[in-house]
């Protein structure tokens, strides 16, 4: 799955991953009015507009990005029916050919952490059969619980040849208050690293278990904020063969030169994702001419925007 | 709600909570051949079965303890049927009087933890009204993003009078990797610590800030596993008004004379998990003889079995 989302960055020219998180202010009146009227407002009615919400999206920008990154947490505050959503949308940007990044942000012991794994990414057992529950390519995954929390992901990863992105350095503010901290070196052993270099060396040694046949990188990848360049600079040399998913561009600060630290030498290793920039584009000024009529064709405006600012920031890098 | 969760304690004499972990191979043969004709093979007849088992332990446990845990993974394997099945149990037990732990795990940035506070502790606009997603009395929390991951989930147990308990110390075998590093202090500051101290003290800081009208108790709790006792026991002075929730009793491995430490002097502050050990209980050989048939009256054994260790070892401390 690593080397179907490189190929289709190749193709697309656009390492951009939009992200689906449907808050219902971002969803256009007259969509939220149809699913009310239908369902009423409720969870089921909510689950409906953000449903139609992200097909229309999904529409306009298949052609244009590799893949799709849904924050399952928009979904699940609508219950069952919002988690119904989020299935439905998974199975539907699969089937336009794009590449899924479930944003599970999941991660617990041993034994659950396989739960987890099989639930999202592999199959799970049932008598005789093996059912799928979420079945996206990818999952993001929570650290925190050190390596046994980890390891039935990279199980999983390596029978269904799909992915995860661990939380190294994520993008939101109060992020350095763990991840930013310096620890010593484990049993009193010399050297100093913050916390996200740890973590950033974990990484790299667990995605060294989990490679492809062919390829340059890992089934494991990275989370490392936009908001965060110089810490992306570090990280990219700990870990070069970590794919890494760079969340924080656009609405919560990133720039496209930002990023460059983010990519190798060979303009491979980081897919950027923007979610609120383009989902909700028709609620900026600049594109306020679409109209929510035209919120869709505003998302591909922002796509086609973004993809032109990390091609020119790329090519000033030499 | 942490009144609550304590009142129930005092009159049960049972700080004790049972981890509803259903894994497929814990239910009884006859339930799941049930399940299976009723629904086939499918995730369908999956949630069928662990609703079925999970029913008959609530109905054989609930007079005797004051809380259960379902752990969200467990039905999340099984996709959106597992999660309904999740959703039922969480009703059928506060039906029953018992105090629902959502053992969720979740964590995120500042805005999408907020969509799993609303969606888990509280209630979600849709429109003109407010409905309900999950609804639990209290989730487990992970702090790996810093306190703007927290903080909406403390509003909303302001507002709704509920609570979370914080992933501090974790009972798995790799915990250590990252939560027993020694941090220096922030910015180059003295002091030396361990990464689970320094998330002690942000949960008795945070705890502070939420605290009921009345009550020696925070809405904000903490995870610590009886596994680590001696961590138990510094953790404890470090956050005297945090309820510790201590997983990894029995099937992890801790007894218990190990769980002295995570109670307060009086008697409080402490609940203790029991998963497998309980709801698995007919399985193991002290139990077999309830039979497969039996495994309710096994679990409510256990429960007792359980019950009269704490208090034996509770006894002894003075």
């Amino acid at each position: 799955m690593i080397n179907k989302l490189i190929a289709k960055i190749r193709k697309t020219n656009a390492p951009i991953v939009v992200g689906l998180d449907p808050m219902l202010n971002y969803v256009p009146g007259y969509i939220r009015q149809a699913a009310f009227a239908e369902f009423g407002e409720t969870l089921e009615g909510a689950a409906e507009a953000i449903w139609q919400f992200n097909k229309g999206i999904v529409d306009a920008v298949c052609d244009l990005v590799p893949a799709v990154k849904p924050q399952i947490a928009m979904y699940e505050q609508f219950g069952i029916p919002g988690l119904t959503a989020f299935r439905r949308t998974v199975e539907y940007c699969k089937e336009k050919g794009l590449v899924v990044i479930g944003d599970i942000k999941r991660g617990d012991i041993g034994s659950t952490s396989e739960a987890y794994a099989v639930g999202h990414l592999g199959k799970v057992q049932v008598g005789s059969r093996f059912c799928r529950g979420f079945d996206e390519d990818f999952a993001t995954v929570n650290p925190y619980l050190g390596s046994d929390g980890v390891r039935p992901f990279l199980k999983v990863c390596a029978e269904e040849k799909k992915g995860i992105f661990i939380l190294v350095k994520t993008s939101n503010p109060s992020s350095g208050e763990l991840q930013d901290r310096v620890v010593l070196g484990p049993e009193g052993g010399s050297g100093q690293e913050t916390v996200y270099e740890m973590m950033g060396r974990q990484v790299a040694a667990w995605g060294a278990e989990c490679m492809p046949e062919e390829g340059d990188y890992s089934y494991v990848g990275a989370v490392v904020g936009a908001t965060y360049p110089e810490q992306g600079r570090v990280l990219r040399k700990i870990m070069p063969k970590a794919f890494i998913l760079v969340p924080g561009y656009g609405a919560q600060g990133g720039k496209g030169a930002d990023l460059l630290h983010f990519f190798n030498e060979d303009g491979l290793g980081a897919i950027v994702n923007s979610s609120r920039g383009i989902i909700a584009a028709y609620q900026q000024e600049q594109y306020a001419r679409f109209g929510e009529r035209g919120y869709a064709e505003a998302s591909r405006e922002a796509v086609l925007a973004m993809r032109e600012d990390i091609a020119s920031a790329l090519a000033g890098r030499h």
